[in-house]
């Protein structure tokens, strides 16, 4: 069992199936066990039902060595997980004394009641390795071993479906378990690409993807930005990294440079509060449009307090000209979206903050307020810094829906920060 | 064919099983097929490598007359989907001029030069019904036929991979070619529930949701609120609605009722803007922790513009002073994360946009910045009206990550809303 190389992800509810809840846990669990060296070949949904959640933990476990299965650990008549699990690999159930002490401790500290139903949730395969919840109430556990009618040895772990839990308890827990089972590394690093689409940086890299097996490179786009994953495998770490840093360099010689706006950055905000902190300044923003967005997005970034002030949401033009100073004549003569109200609302925060820089953004994000001259899509952005004001006009597409047009004018507002000198 | 009762999703592509983006085409597919009383039985995702391409199709389309698959339409090498399943129904494929010119017309439309690789997106298997994408390159398509060794007609649907292009075409072209083929009629009604947790929820209703079959009641959660999802199924949708809303008339009859804020809201904000229109009134909103989430959120309800004025996101003290007028002395004596300083901030915002209500929240979230008295966790909100302020302390868990604390005091800062007379 010391060389893991692939699993499949089985998610368990029928919250699932109805799309009542978007499945972010088995993004989660693929992007760690990739940085364990563990490629994920396959992930499943299956409803609360038993014979569904046999079928399909039976087919996975005959394909792969590892499973790795998310829900079904509830408090609730229709949790299932632990007992088909202990079922496939012929364990009793037991109930285990050290967790329902935890349980019972973790109602406590809420000083909320706990309920009767949740007593099912100590109740553990005999021979599990339980890993303690400090995020709520269901433990999560491993079961190694044997099942009938599978050649090779097994391994399946249960987590608590909520991300809020099953994010740190696969962190803390299971990746030290894991990383002990494993034996080739895989590091990747993402290029950060805004300004150029998809198709485009794919012609340009074509050969290079294709002929490229170690690493391995491909692009994706989300939230409006390109990035490029450069996958490398080894039996150590710093091959790995010395591979990956190679190919990124070859990368960097090629015609998507100019767009190459990162490496391995979580988001554009994440660079522009490094970027404002490196050079000792701060920001403030003025969002009409976004309508927060902005500012949201750099208050996302822990301790961003040293380099982000406040901002204005400026979403009437009453309040353009009385929390940031914009000329009612202005407005009056260009309308809220336009270059000269952009300027003036970069300008206005900054002033008003004493902030270094000011961004702003005033457009159409839709579905509505389109007109001929200025349809969905036209957004006006600004910086403004001790050297004046600098704008630009975005001509988003009308066909975008309105909270995908938000998003690009945020990226684009705060990628302004990239270029301060 | 006239009768499908149940569908699997397909979902390719390695970016999925990298978590590289989250599968939300999934959940959105679930609840548009549910809608159409389709029940989705199962969800995979898969590589873009042939063999599991095969496989996962095969055992999909044994169990299911109805499988809708997603990505794997792109323009590249690895994009393998239409000629799997030509394959699989025997079909040969042929380039099709009407999708080729309509990627052409694309492509003219946004001035950039189409690529020689987009021209495999216009490639389409023999028989397809070719669902046209006005948002993309890649068309979307539907196979129906018999494939071998499975009995009884099969339909695979084809959809492009990116949210922004597989939502709209879903529901403005395959919609309506389903509806054509589908029998009996599921209607589903949410109902809104804030300030009591899943557990407490289900210990009250365990017995109805066990006993319930039609309709079916079930608890999930997400984003801090808890959702009741109650769905009925009968032969046509006044029978099925008329079984929902008796449902829903009985839970209002139990403990949970007054936690139960609205019905079918998509969301908190969405609930508070129409609240404030039917009363008239506008709003304005001054977020320190939140730091523009409030003001993004209630801006994400498009045609917001009617009741939301605008907002200050004063993330330090003196953005505080400067934009909203809180009193130095107050801050030095009570600080920044304080009930008179979120009073302040309420009524601040308030006077300065000349807005019937001003709204505030004032906090830590984390993970820095706790200290004995005030931990991460502790968040004033207030909200100020022409009768004065209501301030309210949320103690939220210290346990919790950033993004989910300031999720819940903004969920709280908007529900003030709910109260206004």
């Amino acid at each position: 069992m010391d060389n893991i190389k692939t699993a499949e992800i089985l998610s368990v509810g029928y919250e699932l199936l109805l799309g009542d809840i978007v499945n972010t846990d088995a993004a989660f669990l693929c992007r760690r066990l990739a940085s364990l060296g563990i490629s994920v070949s396959r992930q499943h949904t299956v409803g609360d039902d038993s014979a569904d959640l046999v079928d399909a933990l039976h087919s996975a476990l005959r394909r792969a060595p590892l499973v790795i299965m998310s829900g079904g650990l509830g408090p609730t008549f229709d949790d299932l997980t632990k007992e088909t699990v202990a079922a496939a690999f012929c364990r009793k159930m037991y109930l285990d004394e050290p967790s329902l002490e935890k349980i019972t401790r973790y109602f406590a500290a809420r000083g909320t009641e706990m309920t009767q139903n949740n007593v099912k949730q100590a109740m553990m395969p005999e021979g599990a390795v339980i890993f303690e919840n400090d995020y709520g109430t269901a433990p999560a556990l491993a079961i190694e071993g044997n099942i009938d009618g599978v050649e090779g040895e097994r391994i399946v772990i249960m987590l608590p479906g909520p991300p809020r839990e099953l994010e740190p308890i696969f962190n803390e827990r299971v990746m030290p378990y894991l990383a002990a089972k494993t034996g080739e590394i895989m590091v990747s690093s993402n290029i950060n690409i805004l300004g150029m689409g998809e198709s485009a940086v794919e012609e340009i890299l074509r050969e290079l993807m294709q002929s490229s097996k170690n690493p391995t490179i491909a692009p994706y786009c989300g939230h409006g930005e390109v990035r490029l994953r450069v996958t490398a495998r080894a039996e150590n770490e710093s091959k790995a990294r010395g591979l990956c840093d190679e190919m990124i360099a070859k990368i960097k010689q090629t015609a998507v440079a100019p767009y190459i706006y990162d490496i391995d950055s979580p988001s554009i905000e994440d660079t522009a509060v490094r970027r404002l902190r490196e050079r000792g300044m701060t920001v403030g923003c003025a969002e009409s449009c976004t309508g927060g967005l902005v500012a949201k997005r750099l208050t996302d970034i822990a301790g961003c307090s040293d380099v982000f002030m406040g901002g204005c949401v400026t979403y009437s033009n009453e309040s353009k000209i009385k929390l940031l100073g914009v000329d009612p004549d202005t407005l009056a003569k260009y309308g809220a979206v336009s270059e000269p109200v952009a300027a003036q609302m970069a300008r206005g925060v900054r002033e008003r903050l004493g902030t270094d820089v000011g961004i702003s953004t005033t457009g159409i994000a839709g579905p509505g307020g389109g007109t001929p001259e200025k349809p969905v899509g036209t957004v006006w952005i600004a910086i403004s810094t001790t050297e004046g004001e600098k704008t630009r006009l975005l001509r988003l597409s009308s066909m975008r829906e309105r909270s995908y047009l938000r998003t690009l004018a945020a990226n684009e507002a705060i990628a302004q920060i990239f270029n301060i000198k």
